[in-house]
């Protein structure tokens, strides 16, 4: 059965590295005793090995170890292998142009559809959807396709924020720019505030954490959901 | 002679369309009585014909006529006969993708090279740099280049943003995401601020407009130019 914790974020303002979401992570990963993460998004540049570290660090308070990809001969075979697998977060463009790059975009579909616990967060969250679309990421590399893992039938917009009414810049809010992609795709468009999170089990789709997600559907005013809320019709 | 106005944006909050640059565009565009104006950037998915109306409205006012590029049959000739050429804000995915599309990314190098006055906003100005990497833009469409036409030896940071001190959002400060670009690039980039703009004479690059400018340079820390600096060392 498939089983997925799609994260907005791995870090609260107030909190510690994945500490809001700990409590979730035993029993998703409660057949795990090491769990591979995928550190390739590297956030603010930083090497696989001092990410994978940081990883470590949060899981050792779960009993979990931890293991980077990259530190891995065959990672196809790694992947097959895993018995759990958290991608982290960081820059989705850097992310997705290594998963092309070492060819584990179907190794990691069929993994996870297969039944292997999943965690991402922000850019790792970003790669469950059908596209990398709707990222916040800017484009500071360049990957072969913008198409992802599709684990849901719909994108995820991590980081949701809402527009500031008093804000005087004149960049895109958020709900434009995801106007904006309901100009050129179709696809629905699932807003995850900071502290939210999708819960993949089978085929349930469910809104976790305290807050609500702001929903996105092609030629249909944005509406909000309430935590709780089951998605499986969302496509 | 070189001669380019790069706009961090067309709009100030409190103004109207190219309002707070209008007193320039006299003289840059001054043996232009009609200009082409090149409406592919899309804000928020507006048609051709109705952001072309947009750019004509606001260059009325300075009695200078606007012809949208794709009001032409051969947009090459176009842009090859045009007396000055504008490219408006938007999207810069859905920009880029659209002057491959129609191949015109070298004739517009050509004749922006050997003088024809150009005039860029925000997606418009994006692709006077190398690359269009360090856009703001949500990548809603996939271009088959991240390469831009390089007119200038560095990239654009338009709409550029200081950050907030008081903000409890964990996405990424525009200074993180410019510092992961130099993580993978080397070339500098100028974040430019609403209101600031570089004007290009042949060899001279100066920023212009109230505001200063921050400067991100590889392997450096980013500091502040003041308004009427000469950039003519940056690469």
């Amino acid at each position: 059965m498939k089983q997925l914790l799609i994260a907005s974020t791995s870090t609260l303002h107030s909190g510690g590295y994945l500490e809001y979401i700990l409590d979730a992570l035993p029993l998703h990963f409660k057949n795990a005793n090491e769990i591979i993460f995928i550190p390739f998004a590297r956030p603010s540049g930083i090497s696989h090995d001092d990410y994978t570290k940081k990883a470590a660090e949060a899981f050792k308070k779960i009993n979990i170890k931890v293991k980077g990809l990259h530190e891995f001969d065959n990672p196809k075979e790694a992947i097959k292998n895993a018995k759990g697998i958290f991608t982290g977060g960081g820059n989705t463009f850097v992310l997705v142009k290594a998963l092309y790059k070492f060819d584990i975009i179907e190794t990691l579909k069929t993994a996870i559809n297969s039944g292997t616990p999943y965690l991402g967060t922000s850019a790792g969250s970003n790669i469950c959807g059908l596209t990398m679309c709707t990222t916040n990421d800017m484009p500071i590399v360049y990957p072969p396709s913008f198409k992802t893992l599709g684990l849901v039938p719909f994108n995820i917009n991590p980081h949701y924020l809402d527009p500031d009414p008093t804000s005087k810049h004149m960049g895109e809010t958020r709900e434009t720019r995801i106007k904006e992609f309901h100009q050129f795709n179709t696809q629905p468009v699932v807003g995850l505030r900071e502290g939210s999170w999708i819960e993949v089990k089978g085929a349930s789709i469910q809104l976790k954490g305290a807050l609500q997600a702001r929903i996105f559907e092609y030629n249909n005013e944005p509406y909000e959901i309430e935590t709780g809320t089951y998605l499986n019709e969302l496509k």
